[in-house]
């Protein structure tokens, strides 16, 4: 099994970008992962697109060729994968998997979605198809409602408050505020969290995610072919996935997710590295209560005190553990399909030194954690400093 | 790289199963592949399964996770992967790699589409977006079209006729009849062809493959562990992928398909043989003038040669290149996500000599075909009889 970099990266602008197709915003975030390698297009062996649902919001299926088409690749083989909004941390998973095997070389995967061209209605409509339908969906659940009950349990269960959910918030557009491809680039404070709109008790709308269109890409070759095309040399030193019940009703507890616990053993044992060697991590925050359970199910912290890492500013910027230096699914947007990518643009970015002022100090080891649904999928990936 | 066996396969039959769910078809294909190869659920380290559209056919995406849970297998990574009707295929590919890379050992590979749970104008439009929506759906283009225009440009330069892509037909149905698991088992005539509804000029309704529900799986192994689970050892040989455009406009030619003739390359140089070397073909013919372009894009025949083929009764169970022992996409049923599952079914079936009255002596080498829309995607694998 041969070792694998990330020698290029590249991400669009997140947000409502209704003037920018689905094809095009693909083309961007792929170009400027080719312009940050120095990289011909021609270069490319083959490539992977992480999408959840573009049948659902663009009524197109099969956007791999569309996509390989578009940017003027074809023939070169392109493969669509769908895990909900793991999709894009699963086909950086598929394509490290294709380098590791010596059956392609340069790899580039991408990660998409193009959310807003649809009724927000339809969108939450089609989000909860990321969930079981026969048993969630069809009796009118939706995903801040999976989320609120998750956190009410760990309310309950551990003490966690309204007030630690809002810090987590807070901290993440304090983070997206420095990011300029950030959907909201601005602050916000604990008492406007609090306030907003309840979108399904304990969640209000600060506490969720927003609907986002974007796209990023990652450039992957062998790392001893790594060096032509960049000077810090990043490893993909782990790969973990899992795949749990889509269901609630059929785990054993709420207040955790079995997927995250899975995935980051796998990967920590193949990168030989524990949650103390990890000097910043991009988490599925998808609501605030999910980068709580997300950082203790990593590991980062004891089960039942996320709510207090995150109160006691352990997970800022200047933190024992920056989470989400990017501003999160919550600050940054969560193009779905997209965000398992734009997560290893952010730490790529970080392991070189690149970040500006988000920057995070002397940072060798990330890592990525992206979840489908409610904790169905699960995928984390560990990113080293090489030498 | 590692060789690479399939040690067990399993299909549920073929047809509109509304009373079977689509995880409760899964469940079915797998566990006939678990059995086939004598081997119990927990010893699969992982899972891919090709779908077209569930999102779209029964508001469910996500399927992987799903699958997973409802077999039982969690936390086992699975992972779906989407081309249109080459789904099947290219999810086979995926799994190839992955225990082609020593990522994973045993991994189980299905295709599933469940298509008749919405009206059939619906489906209609579900499969349309897998050809480039906002160029050829939006204006009202159907498969039967797209089809219908290589067919009627077919018949122009090369003088094919409507009686020998009836032929195709005759001939699939006949292999179909001797399918216990196909959608028709019934044979049909030229004139019945003819005779039948046109559905667009120059394809009548038996010039075209149905709407069906159906599953099918297979189990791969490193060749080195294969002979734990089967007598046979068949080999994945070669695994070709190719890209191509989605519209037809922006190809140079409409009599045949570059992704076929691309992904054909690569799988037999990488099989180290030749078309004349294969002793038969599952092949695409979602339409009777795509077997005919696959045929000649394969190497079976020269251009323009494939009616004749058909015709001359050389691709008949007893010609000189069977084509669609199983009854094909046409008489066997087209679950989209399924069919190049299915395809890999028949020829280890048949390389194992386990096809009874549609047997064909003495098969070595065989090959799958599998096209995603009009051609956006394709997938071609060698399968091979080992020592």
């Amino acid at each position: 099994m041969r070792d694998v970099a990330i020698v290029g990266i590249g991400i669009t602008k997140f947000g409502e970008l209704w003037d920018t197709s689905f094809r095009d915003l693909f083309v961007d975030a792929g170009g400027r992962a080719l312009k940050d390698a120095g990289m011909d297009g021609n270069e490319i062996d083959a490539m992977y697109v992480g999408n959840m649902s573009a049948g659902q919001f663009i009524q197109q299926e099969h956007v791999a060729s569309l996509i390989a088409d578009h940017a003027g690749l074809v023939p070169i083989p392109c493969t669509r994968v769908e895990a909900a909004c793991a999709s894009g941390g699963l086909a950086l998973r598929q394509a490290f998997i294709a380098v590791t095997s010596g059956i392609h070389d340069i790899v580039a995967v991408g990660g998409i979605e193009k959310m807003t061209d649809i009724l927000s209605d339809q969108t939450t409509g089609a989000l909860v198809t990321a969930a079981d339908k026969e048993w969630e969906g069809y009796v009118g659940t939706t995903f801040p409602g999976l989320y609120g009950l998750m956190a009410r349990r760990h309310m309950h269960k551990f003490g966690t408050t309204e007030e630690q959910m809002a810090q987590v918030a807070v901290k993440n557009h304090k983070n997206g505020a420095l990011n300029p491809r950030a959907q909201y680039q601005r602050e916000i404070t604990v008492e406007q969290v609090l306030n907003s709109p309840i979108v399904t008790e304990p969640l209000n709308l600060f506490d969720c995610s927003p609907i986002t269109d974007g796209s990023a890409a990652v450039i992957l070759a062998p790392a001893n072919k790594a060096r032509k095309y960049t000077d810090t040399l990043i490893l993909i030193s782990g790969s973990g996935q899992a795949s749990g019940t889509l269901s609630l009703h059929d785990r054993e507890s709420l207040t955790e997710i079995p997927t995250t616990i899975q995935s980051a053993r796998t990967a920590y044992e193949m990168a030989d590295v524990g949650p103390k060697d990890i000097d910043l991590a991009e988490v599925h925050d998808c609501f605030t209560i999910a980068e709580i359970m997300a950082i203790e199910d990593l590991g980062f912290c004891e089960k039942g005190e996320g709510g207090s890492l995150a109160e006691d500013g352990k997970t800022a910027l200047n933190g024992e553990i920056p989470i989400n230096t990017s501003g999160g699914l919550k600050s940054k947007g969560h193009p779905v399909g997209a965000t398992g990518i734009a997560q290893a643009v952010e730490v790529v970015s970080q392991l070189r030194g690149d970040s500006g002022k988000r920057q995070v100090d002397g940072a060798e080891i990330g890592l990525t954690h992206n979840i489908g649904g409610s904790g169905g999928t699960g995928v984390v990936h560990i990113l080293e400093r090489g030498d």
